[in-house]
């Protein structure tokens, strides 16, 4: 069984898309999934770019738009665009790290991505994350509060610089057990036949 | 028989991977393809960018590199990377407009495409683009001399505008009859499919 490293940012549309089907994606392949979020936005400041390029790019974000209602319309899911667009996923993503070291960072991150784009809720909110956590059975006190410990904040900047230097740019990326690089959700098919072709 | 408009830019390489498909496909769907060259050149330095964005953003620019190699090898295309990218595309477009009124803007434009990224050869070489016509049987010194003409700039610049007018930001881009953007040589077979979905 070969792994796919699947890097994601909860602002971010297209990864939501991606983590609805990967698992299945690679499971069919015979693969596993590597679940690993970071901040797009300090990398996205490094180009000069101080909110989303959707909003920056106004055109581009209108055809963003367009792309998801079709993509959604044709795999069946329901989408309810935030009202706060793009979501600050500082606390989400701290608290998808502490997921990775207690076991529940994929059902926790599909769990935020439904929130905000399948009912439009802003994964800024506390309450809300806890209300996530609690639902799947987790302790959504104690799970906070090692959020915010030194240990989290450094290690999603280090997950953060681990991107950078790995050559991410935008998210969803996808890392092959060989080192490609696969950018988007419409990569993602590509990257699991790659891996058929390249086994590690 | 529906009409699917291409808007492409010499220079984009994207565009050529489109145009080196978008034919066969539409035929197969049984519509017929608009051949609409124009310059992104302008589009980006309104969004403040005096390059492509694969140069401007280096990791990108590594990305999409590696990506064209291997969707190249995928397809079974050659690919040889230009020496100057991207290249000065503006009287290899204005060309094109003047084969727009002779008849000879599709294969001209995918000559031009296939000796910027097969053959690795600056397009914005005046004596390349009278090689080019004159291998397809047109009268390349009267064309060129055309393209040079206030009509045929005037138009390039129209052209330009209507893009920006009805929302394109990057090539290729491609119109459904029904006015459905779709962007991207990665979302050719969705617009393909949205024609069957929505006939006009």
């Amino acid at each position: 069984m070969a792994r796919i490293e699947f890097w994601y940012e909860f602002a971010s549309n297209y990864s939501w898309l991606a983590a609805v089907r990967i698992e299945d994606l690679a499971r069919d392949a015979g693969h596993e999934v590597v679940w690993r979020p970071f901040l797009l936005g300090p990398i996205f400041r490094t180009q000069g770019w101080t909110s989303s390029p959707f909003n920056l790019f106004p055109a581009k974000g209108r055809h963003m738009r367009r792309d998801m209602e079709r993509i959604t319309q044709a795999r069946g899911l329901p989408l309810v665009w935030p009202a706060v667009f793009p979501a600050n996923s500082l606390v989400a993503a701290r608290l998808a790290l502490v997921g990775e070291k207690h076991g529940f960072v994929a059902p926790f991150s599909r769990a935020v991505f439904a929130a905000e784009f399948q009912e439009g809720r802003d994964i800024a909110d506390r309450a809300l994350l806890a209300e996530i956590l609690t639902a799947l059975g987790i302790d959504a006190e104690a799970m906070l509060a090692e959020a915010g410990s030194p240990e989290i904040k450094a290690a999603l900047v280090a997950r953060t610089e681990e991107a950078t230097a790995r050559g991410i740019f935008g998210a969803p990326s996808l890392f092959t057990p060989d080192g490609e690089l696969f950018w988007g959700d419409d990569r993602l098919e590509q990257a699991i036949a790659w891996m058929a072709d390249h086994p590690a």
